[in-house]
């Protein structure tokens, strides 16, 4: 990367908002902004399943970089799936229809944690690394490119429940029953996701997201023993300067052990409000936090809600605008195009403190 | 009910927590305490489906006399379903292996709504008040009977999902966009729950706890704008002087919010930390909220826990020992009894604020 192209990124509005610098507009871009809401992506995905998308680097490329496009965001971010990581641990990962990822040895011993192994991702995720590389030289010079990872907490939650679980009992009762197993098993995956963090950034990504989708059914005791020391090793572990998105879904309890945990930017999802929520996180910036069940109601109704996060936002240098939750597969896209649209129009208008 | 056994009823342990009275002990009362990992209730229910026994008088008594008896605790709850309400408004339930409650005509268009019967619970659901009817007569004088119902915003979630959801992206569509029909039907619903409270009333329980069980699914100012009104109607109508336990899960973000909706006693599920929730909730008690799971780790693990969450409550008048949700099928019966007993001598031994 040249350095006028290095200086066109890092004077973006959303590496500003990331540094908590005022922008002239407020960035916005889409959780699962690439996806089956999507007419393109669907043609993609008609030709391969979900795990050879991701493991195939042009395509993750194209789709990353249509989705982009299309919708006029803000930022890209790499198209894959926050359990590739598991694979080369070893866990037997499938995606299937309807049910979403399975794992087909799941956890349940701590002997089996024992025979995970240690992850080297430049052996075996150098598919994502190559993904974001022709990524990168895809996107224009101007617009970041988002590298992420499920964080430790989730990562063990799938491995243990063998798929997704509505309260991740089976997880927290391996973690209460083996303390001892369970640092182990978080250790590895923090030592893992740091590397494979550490190597998106290298590969070209300018921010990283670290998604810790579940560990909303922690209470804060327990989330502040069994997950925030893993989680602020890995953050401490990556390169300087980089920014550190924060996120989780149901977490409005934890959001001040969140913030403690680390990240630049504290991802909010839509059972908080993005004022009161901002408020307790002192020294962040905060995404979020449209509910995506809007998109899907209307537009008009979407949008008025849209105004209302700018306005609980207050131009406060530090919002970079998203959904609470992933784009849901049924959503118009014209309507996430006239969201991105609007966000743009009426956060620059708005006068900026 | 004689005098002598309504003093007796009054001055229980519970009632006086209800009334944030001083008491000897702190009382304990588990979710879901008739259930499956019962081995006296899954005696009776390899005679009768689910919908049948909550449909036969005689055996929803028995169970719930069997369990409230071989646990120790400090109240009955009776057996029934929340969803038994939809049946009389003209909705087509169904329990099914594996997939719990399934909803046959779901709603999903306005004109639905308006199609849905007013509730007489007299008429519908007299089997419910039969049964507590008859668990009355044979519960110990002093020990105080629940009845309870799902609220509005549980109901319409499974009416218009057909079942459960992870986060109900149809309800909330549903409630957006159609507001006038949401009304509609959040006061169809808020008559029935009234009406068949003050029905469970009449028939013998002393206290009732409303369901709202997915509620938590909303952001606070939807909740103040879709539901709370709704809840508070329902509450206003019951009989002055019987305690409201109000309850649901995942609410961390939206206790303020629903005790301004009201009831005597907020349930605390297991996300938030008993003092720091209590302490945002002036004015009642709080039911809660050891995590279920800790019953499924160890016993001594859960008893550990246990003794947190009272320490947490501080001996203050107004704690209602519950879990923080339903208790696990898996769980060893054993294990709720030691923390029964555990909770009762505990709470005796501490100094009574």
């Amino acid at each position: 990367m040249t350095h006028p192209e290095k200086d066109a990124l890092n004077s973006s509005a959303f590496m500003k908002a990331c540094r908590r610098e005022p922008a002239p507009y407020t960035p916005i871009w889409v959780l699962r902004q690439a996806g089956r809401y999507m007419a393109e992506y669907r043609e993609v995905r008609a030709k391969v399943s979900f795990l050879e998308l991701c493991k195939t680097p042009e395509l993750a490329a194209e789709v990353t970089v249509t989705a982009a496009k299309r919708l006029g965001v803000d930022a890209a971010i790499i198209f894959s799936d926050i359990l590739v990581l598991l694979e080369p641990l070893g866990m037997e990962l499938e995606f299937t229809k309807g049910e979403g990822p399975v794992l087909h040895n799941a956890l349940r011993e701590p002997a089996q944690i024992d025979a995970l192994r240690e992850v080297d991702p430049s052996e075996s995720l150098g598919f994502v690394f190559d993904a974001i590389g022709l990524t990168r030289k895809e996107l224009p010079a101007s617009l970041p490119l988002i590298g992420f990872s499920g964080a430790p907490f989730t990562l063990a939650a799938y491995a243990i429940e063998g798929g997704s679980s509505r309260n991740f009992d089976l997880t927290k009762a391996f973690m209460y029953r083996h303390p001892g197993a369970w640092a182990e098993l978080m250790g590895k995956l923090s030592r893992a996701v740091a590397a494979y963090l550490r190597g998106q950034i290298d590969a070209g990504a300018q921010v990283v997201q670290l998604f810790d989708s579940w560990v909303g059914c922690l209470s804060p005791s327990d989330y502040r023993r069994y997950v925030l020391p893993h989680t602020s090793e890995i953050i401490r572990r990556l390169q300087p300067g980089v920014p550190v998105i924060h996120f989780g879904v149901g977490t409005g309890m934890l959001l001040e052990a969140m913030r403690e945990a680390g990240g630049d930017v504290i991802g909010l999802d839509f059972h908080v409000e993005l004022d009161s929520a901002w408020a307790r996180l002192e020294g962040v910036g905060v995404q979020g936090n449209l509910d995506p069940v809007t998109l899907l109601a209307s537009r008009e109704f979407a949008l008025e809600r849209a105004g209302r996060v700018l306005e609980q936002a207050a131009g406060k240098p530090g919002h970079i605008f998203n959904l609470g939750h992933g784009v849901l597969p049924s959503t118009p896209v014209d309507n996430v195009i006239a969201l991105v649209d609007f966000v743009h129009e009426r956060s620059a208008r708005s006068e900026r403190r």
